[in-house]
């Protein structure tokens, strides 16, 4: 139930067919229910049944931070696996985003991020080669990229490009996230400026469109008359 | 093609095979396509074939806008086909979103919202009662919710609240987007408050996935030194 298999919305089996199907104890059962119910993971609604609750990560798309603050902002531990780490050409949209040539040399690091150890997104980032040689070699299971680039190289973050778009996984992306080719994800493309508007980062992070929500807040322009005073 | 058959990303047909099903010349499905090509709908790659390009659609997520007010910042000519108003019991989400009690009469506008005459996409918009009944009789297809709010009903907007999510299309917004159910939708739950932080607007704007991204631009925190200085 906590992998994912069952989608946010969906009832849980009867408690009969639980302790069949798992062959424990009714106990355990309603033990196993109620911890995940502690942890929000699931809804009991007394007469209904047992739901998959909603996802539980709401995360403020206010300011640029990256995956470990965020994590830590909401109470969850984050973790990450790497699955890949490499130089590789840039193609045109790496290159565009870099201010590279097309075909230049970056570093691709692929990870797997995780909240609380359920996967919650898969995170393509692309450096310049003489960051991302040296940032290949870091302990990337536990150290945050932007943490690497600020304090250990000295390239302050100073705003970032978001580009957002709901879409369907697909290969790669699925397998990492377990989750069926086509479901949703939310795909945050976004890219880092250092000083003097430099770009050193580009990251493609595709998010479990089940398990995430963000949040952010606009104000209404103020209207011609007002900026006219104004 | 311009009428979203073909999915982003997906060939046409060879040339020779166009001919043949429209049974029209090999000049006009020349002409046709390369008239596609300078509205930006296809791209064509030498030696690969004609490929139906990523949406168009670009959009700025960085104030409080409606949806006329974005299609005409992009030069786009915005439309929208009533489906549906009336007043119902606002459900939990509504109700709080509203700051009313759960069930108390609220409107629900339905309406499909279309680009250049492409459905782009389903909004639900739900109003208070005093406010809904009068927005109800208004020509919806024609007058934006907000301008009729801000210019008829005296009730400027100050900010909003959005919620971002990535979802699979279902039921009634599948069927009134004519998209395929379990395609991504980009979904924006949205709050826009009045004066005194009055919710005056609650709306589920299910936008095509595969039609649209958003842009938006985030400041890195200043460092707590820097913050401690200023």
């Amino acid at each position: 139930m906590a992998n994912g298999v069952l989608s946010a919305g969906s009832r849980l089996p009867p408690e009969d067919q639980l302790v069949e199907r798992y062959a424990v104890s009714r106990t355990t059962i309603r033990t196993a229910i109620q911890s995940l119910s502690a942890r929000g993971l699931v809804e009991i609604r007394r007469g209904k049944g047992t739901f998959v609750t909603q996802p539980a990560i709401t995360q403020e798309l206010t300011e640029l931070t990256g995956f470990v603050e965020d994590m830590q902002a909401l109470g969850r531990e984050p973790s990450a696996r790497v699955l890949d780490r490499r130089l590789v050409a840039a193609s045109e949209t790496v290159a565009r985003q870099l201010s590279l040539p097309r075909g230049a040399p970056v570093a691709r690091i692929q990870r797997v991020r995780l909240a609380d150890g359920i996967p919650l997104s898969f995170d393509e980032t692309y450096l310049p080669q003489e960051l991302g040689e040296k940032i290949m070699t870091d302990d990337l299971e536990n150290q945050p990229i932007f943490s690497l680039l600020e304090q250990k190289y000295a390239t302050p973050l100073i705003e970032a490009e978001y580009r957002l778009a709901a879409v369907a996984s697909h290969g790669t992306v699925a397998r990492a996230l377990g989750m069926e080719a086509g479901s949703p994800i939310f795909l945050i493309e976004r890219t880092s400026f250092s000083a003097h508007r430099r770009p050193v980062d580009y990251e493609r992070l595709y998010y479990r469109g089940d398990h995430i929500r963000f949040v952010t807040r606009l104000a209404r322009r103020a209207p011609l008359g007002a900026r006219a005073l104004g």
